[in-house]
């Protein structure tokens, strides 16, 4: 069995993330599947999905540190042919990924209690984020 | 349902990538499953997949970013132990990692527009990767 | 068919890793399915799971290199928030990630010969930690 569900994310440009754990056990407690894998998976380049301790100290170590690694003021190609000014974001989405698979059984994800699933903005304004939610097992 | 599809990736090695979005897309479509989750997995440990706007400025920007986390004339164990030069290919894919899974509707893959499926090449030379696109679902 | 297999895996502290290969293939060769995907899921957000060519050398490389981006001694907000010592743990597993997928064809991995499915540690103590493998297919 197969459950897609459309989920909108809005962030607030980089450094942003947004913890979406309850919208995922929502999707998957009322999907009717009670084992399986829940696929959390971001539309678009410029974001990632992982888990995190969700509380803005981690937050915002993890922006500080990825601004270590890809600047958001650095210098990027991407910019000098697009005219863009966020190829921070797109280097930072490639290395994070944008898809997580979360195993769950009796219809509860298997996460750790103080592990959330976190849609991370790397994008340089707000956007308003789709997620597909994918449901699959028994 | 399941179905099993290989693909042979050729690559020019450290820096490159190659774009593999129609190869799923095709792989997807042949499949006769209509909605479900395609995974992509890289065979090797220097080699990772991820999405990307796939456009030279991004795949550049990725490989420098990169160099300055695990440079490519850095001095690595893995060297000492191995007599290899490809410390730092270990080093990246462990990071970026080996697989990558979207879902797809009606035989769609819900990318972006611009969010390509990316094979990313590590290693310092040239390489036909071996690619294993897995189609599950209803 | 879904399979869910728990494992628990004793590591050492930050820097350790643990090769769990054997553990994930045996899950899939008695788990009765044939043909589908394993995924290996870590509990908690301070520890990661990838592949990687399993010898000492790449491990003590990814360690360094990932403490020259999040150094285990370095300042992060979630120690002055909460007492706590292990910032750079949470940020390592936020961007490698809790979560692997690998497809199995005839009930063996598809992994390449130095390709190993890898638990690694983040945390700055050992932890007993919990690992869920999920098998999905026909």
């Amino acid at each position: 069995m197969v459950r897609t569900i459309d989920l909108t994310v809005e962030t607030r440009g980089q450094g942003d993330a947004v913890d979406i754990t309850r919208d995922v056990a929502r999707a998957v407690a009322s999907s009717g599947i009670v084992s399986g894998l829940v696929t959390v998976f971001v539309v678009g380049s410029t974001a990632a999905v992982t888990t995190l301790e969700f509380e803005p100290g981690v937050v915002a170590d993890l922006d500080r540190t990825l601004d270590k690694v890809a600047p958001r003021h650095g210098e990027y190609q991407h910019h000098l042919r697009w005219g863009d000014d966020n190829g921070s974001a797109h280097v930072r989405a490639g290395i994070v990924g944008p898809s997580l698979s979360v195993p769950f059984r009796e219809a509860r994800l298997l996460l750790g209690t103080w592990q959330q699933i976190a849609v991370v903005e790397f994008d340089t304004r707000p956007r308003a984020r789709q997620c597909v939610l994918q449901i699959i097992g028994d």
